[in-house]
């Protein structure tokens, strides 16, 4: 049902889900034990009837003028967001950015375990950054079996972007997170995700201009 | 005359600018000397008609069947991002995701400087990381005055999100670059990013049960 449901959530709509988990979790820790609706809409200035219409993915009812159970709801929120299961994933490229991504813990409580590092620079391979060891990225697809990794996070140069790629997809990993700006080429099958915050410098200093 | 051409862009056309300015940089570190719309497409993957019309917000020429120069375009795209002007931001919230992006040099690349942390944390309030120095949050408004702060990266927990929003404009500050996935409130006039990286992670999970 979990399932069903998920694949029917329009993208803007799943995207907006973790903003709602934030002001729950929030309300959580405060000791509130019931929301609405009309009460996640204030907190976080979106519309309400937008709030309900996107809850309605998840598997969960709300009481009339009482609204939704908090705790029961964040369950819902993190279980619908695949945040409560643990998915493992390697940086590949152990540079400022990538590391970077290893220190930060908070990742951990939106179920990404990064395990690993991978790189092709022989003074880094071997050593260990934050804890995690960092690998030859020719040992890819056999540490990938061994360690069951399932996310490639890509934080190389951007002009390796492409091959750390296709050295994710050969070692038999189903998604690639991709911090590089480049528009890395995939076969059917694989999950990508872009997140390129330096495209959100460029819209945010472009609106400073404008102000 | 770039000022105006800026104010016309769409934010699509705008988040798509730092890819192109990828490959160009890519092309230029190979030696490439010209590259045609056509060109940047197969390489990255995205429609020439769509490159050529966003590429024609910048003020540059390409010459017919040759294309654009390739450092001159790089120069001109980097220019229109704002990436080639330093930019003065301060992590309010020297945690985790805070101390990532305060060793995260690339985005110095990308015209940003970051040159200060803030914490309320008084085991961290005087201390440096990454040879930066981490203040009293108390003190931004003279910290901000003094160091010529422009943009304030919030870091902190999402239940203190509004509350370093609102210290980041009282202190007078123009813009926020929010990395948590609290809806941030602000007046007219206030500049406001946000880069819930966890979101990303939602929609990454989600496609992977669908593959």
């Amino acid at each position: 049902m979990l399932d069903r449901l998920r694949d029917l959530i329009p993208e803007p709509a799943l995207r907006r889900l973790p903003w709602y988990l934030a002001y729950v979790s929030l309300l959580r820790e405060k000791g509130v034990e019931y929301v609405s609706s009309t009460g996640i809409a204030r907190g976080i200035n979106v519309d309400a009837s937008q709030i309900a219409k996107d809850l309605s993915f998840l598997d969960i009812k709300g009481k009339t003028r009482i609204g939704y159970e908090v705790t029961l709801l964040e369950h819902k929120l993190e279980e619908f967001l695949g945040f409560r299961k643990g998915h493992r994933a390697a940086i590949i490229g152990v540079g400022s950015l990538g590391r970077a991504l290893m220190q930060d813990s908070g990742l951990t409580n939106y179920g990404l375990e990064i395990v690993a590092g991978f790189d092709v620079d022989k003074e880094k391979i071997g050593t260990s950054t934050y804890g995690m060891p960092v690998y030859d990225i020719a040992d890819l697809t056999a540490k990938a079996r061994e360690m069951q990794l399932e996310i490639g996070i890509v934080t190389v140069p951007v002009e390796y972007a492409q091959e750390a790629a296709d050295a994710i997809i050969a070692a038999g990993m189903k998604a690639i997170w991709n911090f590089t700006p480049y528009r890395i080429q995939t076969p059917e099958g694989i999950v990508i995700t872009n997140t390129s915050i330096y495209a959100h410098l460029a819209v945010m200093y472009n609106r400073m201009l404008s102000h």
